[in-house]
């Protein structure tokens, strides 16, 4: 091996553990990734054992020490990058008491509602960043004080699995700015705990770990830990930030008027702004990148689980002939929409299968096909769905443009693959889009954060030397004009049926549980 | 031959006239049908040429009576039924100005709509039955007014198909006060020509038949056509009434609380009471079927088209198989929707794919899904469309509730055949369904009448001893409760989206101009 100096991102998913080795210049050498399961036994539940996945950052990175050969010497840092919004309750001895209860977790959703109703919740989304929603460990803490008072009780700490890693790792409770910033109990103004979140679940400042700067630095790598990844005990680690705001500034999304958009299960659109900012009408997050970067936007639910839906559903047997000759049943569905012309001839879909997160934040909304003619074939209603992924997105940019003027979108996530979506996207956005050259988004921004915090770089911007553009669509006037008639219309349909969405739900919990 | 005596139903329909010859105890010895184009060649226009539904007429009587060997002097009688809403201009010669305008054709639309905004067209509707819409032969007169103002001028009578060839047979121009109840010029009250309705359309009476009650006889039938028919000139035709109305009496739904529920193309329900009357709200019509029986109820447009609909774009690889195996296309329908349980898991379909006349009376209503979840698939959205026609039936019957009490539907139409189906409407309807026995039923209904007419009989009561009951059905209290559950949120939605209605298919025509 050369002299070269090499980095290690680290990021805990929901599904898995990657660690992604890199040369300073920001070339991966290699990865490793690190699956364990998602525990869901009912509908309402999704934890993790924290265990396994601090076995999963060990493994990972022993495996791509392992697999490059590079000595522990040459490595300068390893930086985390992790989920948002989990929760681990603790007792004094760091045992936990509750699983690693994650974002996906909807069992807090009748406390959200009050919370939003009730103990002035939109005030508290206001000053932390998080939307009031099932969510928010804000959510978690009330329904665990109110219908786990035992567990509550003996509840030393409240962590997220970042500071359970972190704190097994180095001996300290330490949260980053970032996934505090997402855990509905920071004031983002002063960068403190704020009381009223605090008062509102019922615990003080001592319960929760220390606030930390997303650049600082853990030192003090316990031994064994060490040798077990295949490091030195004083390789500095870079705290980091969470998932999303790193995958922002790993697809060179961080300069004013970027947007980040993606779409895998779920999906994304986000930007980087310089100061913490919320919205009046509660539509979008605000969680930090730095102190100086701030990231808001919203996550929507119905992505890529939207796509599968339509392909099973509508087109079943296209894509059964499609897989005997080889072809991806994703390009199956765009050949189907392409039959189409934009704004498949005045039919709209909300995509809403599965509530929706922003810019709704309504668990109940429900989905539609609207405009229906004896003209409208299947072909138009795939084309619909695929529009109607995006004309959700697009109403997230709505809000986020009350405070940011958009330029160009980088495109991420399967659906960037193809070329028709891309353009769908650039005609819907009425934005130039760009398909960042970027596979290992997180790693990259944290390893990137990383180089910062240490002082290797002056500014994030360096991101920009490591991902070129691969693919660069602009808007075509005509479809941007049938889509502008269009979105008017899809938004105010969605406003109009929010009392039809409760009702439709209600019946529907009902006839399940019968 | 025996000395038996005979008598002949003819209905003049929109796509063939037929001539059924029953027995006098209502028994059918033979019928004939001469079917005739109805020409389109765009989507407002729906013409006829009325030389060839004269000729059909003349045809079809000559064929039964060729048939079945009865001789001209053991005819008793014939009686008309036909189509509702046609206008044909007719010259001081009873020459056409115009082709038949079928109650199909949608050129007078934008006057409808003017009528009913600008022109008092609620109150007359109030006092002639005849909902506003470019059906309607009032609005069908403005607009040759105003958009053909020189056939307009030219015209010496305005006069429907029924009159065309009554007028041919016996020198004489008379309109029952059925067919005049259908054409939104007619008093109900008075059984007079409506002066304000004569004045929104710029006529006077001199330019519209004479008014006769349904029972009214024709004599001095032309001794040439006589002879082309195979009947004597002395023979006398009962005008009869129109076809949907003598469908009721032909389905034995004449007694107090029996509702007829047909779903063919399109679909009705109607009921027989025994005074006019009209709707505050617009949602139905008023027809005279005699002057002591009126028929309230309303059309739908998207019955049975939505059935073909739904197999063509939900159902095409089931339906190919099935075909192959000899197996109806629409029982495969019946058994996809049958794997889901009553009320779709909370998804409701709006049929609303061609507009909708009753109870919407909206052209631009379309048609959507709402409910979606993931858990939709698509048996789900097959179910749901078979629910949503007859859901759009039963909020028509809610109008009608406010005027009478039913207490039975007699179900016929395709839709009929199928035991799902029938079960289906007895549920969401909550009413016992019965299915008469009943293959001519506008004919049947015609000689009926005849009979009452020419004194053969006392009451048109006669029927019930003509048509017996096939299948029954009575409603599931457990499917009702769902139903009952779905109903008010499916209407909420129809109603709350009355404006997106607007907007979509204004989009929709701009798109298909462009």
């Amino acid at each position: 091996m050369n002299n070269m100096n090499y980095m290690i991102g680290i990021d805990m998913g929901t599904t898995s553990t990657k660690a992604v080795l890199f040369e300073e210049d920001g070339r991966v050498v290699t990865s490793a990734t690190q699956e364990y399961p998602l525990y869901t036994p009912d509908s309402s539940v999704a934890e993790q054992d924290p265990e396994q996945i601090f076995a999963a950052v060990l493994q990972s990175v022993r495996q791509v020490m392992e697999t490059s050969g590079v000595q522990p010497e040459q490595v300068m840092f390893a930086a985390f990058s992790s989920a948002m919004h989990s929760v681990i309750a603790v007792d004094q001895e760091g045992k936990p008491l509750t699983a690693c209860i994650t974002w996906a977790d909807n069992r807090s959703a009748a406390w959200a509602a009050k919370l939003k109703k009730d103990m002035n919740g939109h005030e508290i989304y206001l000053r932390t960043g998080t939307p009031v929603h099932p969510m928010s460990p804000l959510a978690k803490l009330i329904w665990l004080r109110e219908d786990h008072p035992q567990i509550f009780g003996r509840t030393d700490k409240f962590i997220s699995i970042k500071e359970y890693v972190t704190a097994k790792l180095f001996q300290q409770y330490v949260v980053d700015h970032s996934i505090a910033s997402s855990t509905g109990l920071m004031n983002l103004q002063n960068l403190d705990w704020d009381e009223e979140a605090l008062r509102v679940a019922g615990i003080t400042k001592d319960r929760l770990s220390q606030l930390v700067p997303t650049t600082y630095k853990l030192e003090g790598l316990d031994p064994i830990y060490a040798g077990v990844m295949g490091l030195l005990p004083s390789t500095p680690f870079v705290i980091g930030a969470s998932d999303g705001v790193l995958s922002n500034l790993g697809v060179n999304a961080i300069e004013p008027g970027v947007l980040a958009a993606t779409i895998g299960t779920s999906g994304a659109i986000r930007t980087v702004i310089d100061r913490p900012v919320t919205d009046p009408k509660g539509r979008i997050f605000c969680y930090a990148l730095t102190d100086k970067h701030w990231v808001i936007g919203g996550p929507v639910n119905n992505g890529g689980v939207i796509f599968r839906w339509v392909k099973d559903e509508f087109a079943a047997s296209e894509v059964e002939t499609a897989k005997r000759l080889g072809i991806n049943p994703y390009d199956v569905l765009t050949k189907i929409a392409e039959r189409v012309q934009p704004g498949s001839d005045g039919l709209l879909f909300h995509p809403y299968l599965t509530g929706e997160r922003a810019p709704l934040w309504n668990p109940d909304a429900r989905g539609s096909f609207f405009g229906l003619t004896l003209h409208h074939k299947k072909e138009h209603m795939v084309r619909s769905v695929l529009e109607g992924v995006i004309f959700n997105m697009y109403t997230v940019l709505l809000a986020m443009k009350e405070q940011m003027v958009p330029s160009v979108i980088h495109a991420t996530g399967g659906f960037a693959r193809s070329p028709i979506w891309r353009q769908m996207m650039a005609d819907i956005f009425d934005q130039e889009v760009i398909v960042p050259e970027s596979f290992e988004s997180s790693c990259l921004g944290a390893v990137v954060l990383g180089l910062y915090a240490l002082g290797k770089v002056d500014s994030l911007s360096v991101v920009s030397t490591m991902v070129g553009p691969t693919h660069r669509h602009t808007p075509i006037p005509e479809h941007v004009k049938m889509y502008q008639e269009l979105l008017p219309i899809y938004i105010r349909i969605s406003r109009n049926l929010e009392k039809e969405y409760m009702a439709i739900s209600e019946y529907q919990r009902k006839i399940v549980h019968q």
